[in-house]
């Protein structure tokens, strides 16, 4: 090859869009996709700390119906929710909610998801010139094109995002949502098929029967994140540089608590739904939707998260006799040196800090028909 | 979602069982099974550094008359041993013995394991009453159901538990291990397969001819462990805090060295048995009986671990001409700052500390029959 | 298992070739092979940051006329090029540089690697009696015996090993490079197949219109790599204990910047390359040759890779109309503290090393046929 003469023009390249960028009903066809791969499977539904046998043991996923081992809930949101990052919130201060999160189709080794985005509502701050909300729907489909192709999950969300040039003007619209069409699919129930031969895989203790409302379950366990997270931030193809370049982080350490890289919030999300997976997740069929939630504190390498669980209220779930919705709250929470604010619920020296809150409804086999 | 009303009741899960909980006789079947992904089989084989080209090479291990890449013992074990530890040491202080660990057919990417332990012996300390000897025997059995079923590995282990409650009575007892009939799968010779076109495959100098009973190997390689070990065994679903819970550490960490948390020993298991390889265990079919083995010191993030084996005693195989089976003893050592306590085997500063035993028998491959 | 008797040998065993072990005309057949895993092919395709969906998405590489989700360069080479440290760099200083490596047909997960190395010339050190440079010639096969048998890629290196023992004696010798018959497959062009309606999955801006000669386009991303780097070279099973064994470098810390392991090159090499996929690798169907690349500076754990592409030249691909070739020379470089030696294009207080060079020339669609 021929020397390189001297370039003469230097390209430096943005990437995301900045809030004068969103427009009214504008859509977003996602870059990439992403086929679900046996190695991202076992990094992520064993990081949460899962404990559904239907994620572990695909004798078990079959004898329920199910095609083979199944991707938690968590793994189906941090694959599509990351997909969205570039285009929506790369250039964003912060994730303020999760609204009305769906889930549809079960996701399985070897399917490939894509994702769609509609801008549906945008606010400047009425206090920070440079900064405004943008409220987006998101749709998450696998294997377009083929006979399985069928929607995985789709949400909403709130995100505060900046402008590109504080002088920019933006208009606040408000469109309504779109209602899509779909619907979680959970396995058909058969008497003959001796499931309770199998219920010594999954918790005893957490059927619809014993999912008591008003009672708050504290998760007996609890997982150091390490600055593993920076690898599976990559893995999920998340491109926001606040997870992953130091260097950016030591330019300006005062606005990083410690100088340190912050944890991308669907890997707590992911977490937290694990870490309550054997008291309230292990004989469920399904998350049916996450009505809301959000991020209440940034997490670092580092910190310890715990979780809690309250069961707000249960009902039957129609036309399926075996099974029952549950609503319940979930909270994560991490343990932090008290300097001085010690919380009552602390060891000495210590304070709690809630991390995550979502408000999550599934489907919970009942004993008397599986067990 | 309506609010939440204010809880009333909170529940506090506990994990495992406690010395005063184990029967005689009595039968867990572990929770959750395991499929084998390819996720799971890279990270545990790649890490142990592991060179058995049966475990890397499809075409090699194929031609040997394998189904497809073999999951080294290591990984056996691993996953096997993993599913017992909520029920049997959850609560334990230290696991004392592995005794008969004995391996039996092949496992392959897709297969499902699930474990079975039967309690077999009791004993309460003398010295100490807040702890006493659990002694039990556990099965792994593989695709149960499946033309394919069959136990993958047995072996007894004794563990030191603690009690629930101090005061709580418990009655030593002691019944006979049960006799389980397998055995192992080594695949048939076939002289006109050609595996000596194969031979530049493995290790040229480690075929039965080559080991020496009076010999000690001191394998070439270390590797350092990083706080990895807290995902790795979190892959395994091994469920002891000790392992992953920093915040449980530092609100005692004079319980720990350093204030680290300590390294789950099926870790250093599955790396001494790796690190051996070259030199013992590339030209093995199969790791017949490990009689007995223990953890002598406890691993952090930060260590390097270093392997030796001393070759015992040789002999024929039964029946098979072109095996012979030879009796080692496998040993890991972490090396550490002397702090004035220099040990002859390890340079100035610096002292070998063994962390390992093992007594392992294995079938190994003549030279005459395959290269 | 009888008693150990007291050892009577020990046998230290050593690795790897020295300077006067290496012929004129030498082949090794390497040890081992690999067999692409899910796990393994997902670690490094997302380390790298790559973004091209024929290694992202199935249902995208199977429109392409590919198999399924395809390798990444970088993860080719790092998977052939680690085979060969055994033998060819295990007691090496430094690799010098990688000449004409040129790419061959896609790899597969599932696909099995196995290389042979030529030694084809070796110059002992003129002014270091225990140094000289080899001089070897590798080439990487997949699947041998089977229908898909294909040479996968080829290479030349330079390497700086040391001798055995210093007054070794040792010849020059230079033997031209083998004449290695072999093309880049790339899938033919369907004007039927609607690619269009993919396009939105790859960068809109990275076609062979846009890549203009004379520009250098500074990629807006950069990526911390951590500790991680230990596991990964294990992965691979790169042998060389300077990247994994931290014991090594206790011993002798002035020889380590920072008293820390050095990251295998590979590593940077298959990072800079993703590091650079949106910009000008999502829309090329095959990396053609590397002519020439080498290592500028070491890199360590806590170090974070940015990367930049030169566009030197362009012209027509033979015979394909819908593509062109662009020749390119990619840089990757790590910001440092500057300690008194500021340079112009970093932010005050930091200074830019540069860490790897490659020329790199790839097959890049037109837009006029795809978009």
């Amino acid at each position: 090859m021929s020397d390189s003469p001297a370039p003469i023009k230097i390209i430096r390249k943005q990437t995301g869009n900045f809030l004068e960028d969103f427009q009214p009903g504008q859509i977003f066809r996602h870059k990439g996709g992403k086929t679900i791969t046996e190695g991202l499977f076992t990094t992520f539904t064993e990081f949460s700390m899962s404990t559904h046998p239907a994620s572990k043991n695909a004798r078990y996923a079959r004898a329920y119906g199910y095609q083979g081992l199944v991707c938690p809930p968590g793994l189906v949101m941090l694959v599509a929710f990351s997909q969205t990052v570039e285009d929506v919130s790369e250039n964003a201060r912060a994730n303020l909610e999760y609204i009305d999160m769906k889930f549809g189709a079960p996701v399985y080794v070897g399917d490939t998801i894509e994702v769609e985005t509609k801008v549906i509502g945008l606010r400047p701050s009425a206090s920070r010139p440079n900064l405004g909300i943008v409220h987006v729907q998101s749709t998450a489909r696998k294997n377009i094109g083929d006979a399985s192709e069928a929607i995985v999950v789709s949400w909403q969300r709130k995100v505060q995002v900046y402008k590109g040039k504080e002088s920019a003007e933006v208009k606040a619209f408000d469109l309504p949502a779109d209602d899509i069409e779909f619907e979680l699919w959970i396995p058909p129930y058969d008497a003959n098929a001796k499931l309770a031969e199998l219920a010594h895989l999954s918790s005893p203790d957490s059927y619809f029967e014993d999912l008591e409302p008003g009672s708050r379950i504290e998760h007996s366990r609890g997982r150091t994140i390490t600055d593993e997270h920076i690898a599976m931030t990559a893995i999920l193809d998340n491109t926001s540089q606040v997870h992953c370049n130091q260097y950016m982080v030591d330019l300006n350490p005062k606005q990083y608590v410690g100088g340190k890289l912050i944890i991308f919030g669907g890997i707590p999300f992911s977490l937290c739904l694990g870490l309550s997976c054997p008291d309230v997740g292990d004989n469920a069929l399904g998350d049916i939707i996450y009505t809301t939630g959000r991020h209440t504190a940034p997490l670092q390498a580092g910190d310890t998260v715990f979780a809690a669980t309250e069961i707000l209220n249960k009902r039957d779930y129609p036309s399926r006799a075996d099974l029952g919705i549950v609503e319940t709250r979930l909270f994560g929470y991490k343990m932090v040196r008290a300097d001085g604010e010690q919380t009552d619920d602390a060891p000495e020296g210590w304070k709690r800090v809630q991390i995550f809150e979502l408000d999550r409804q599934i489907a919970v086999k009942r004993r008397s028909h599986y067990a």
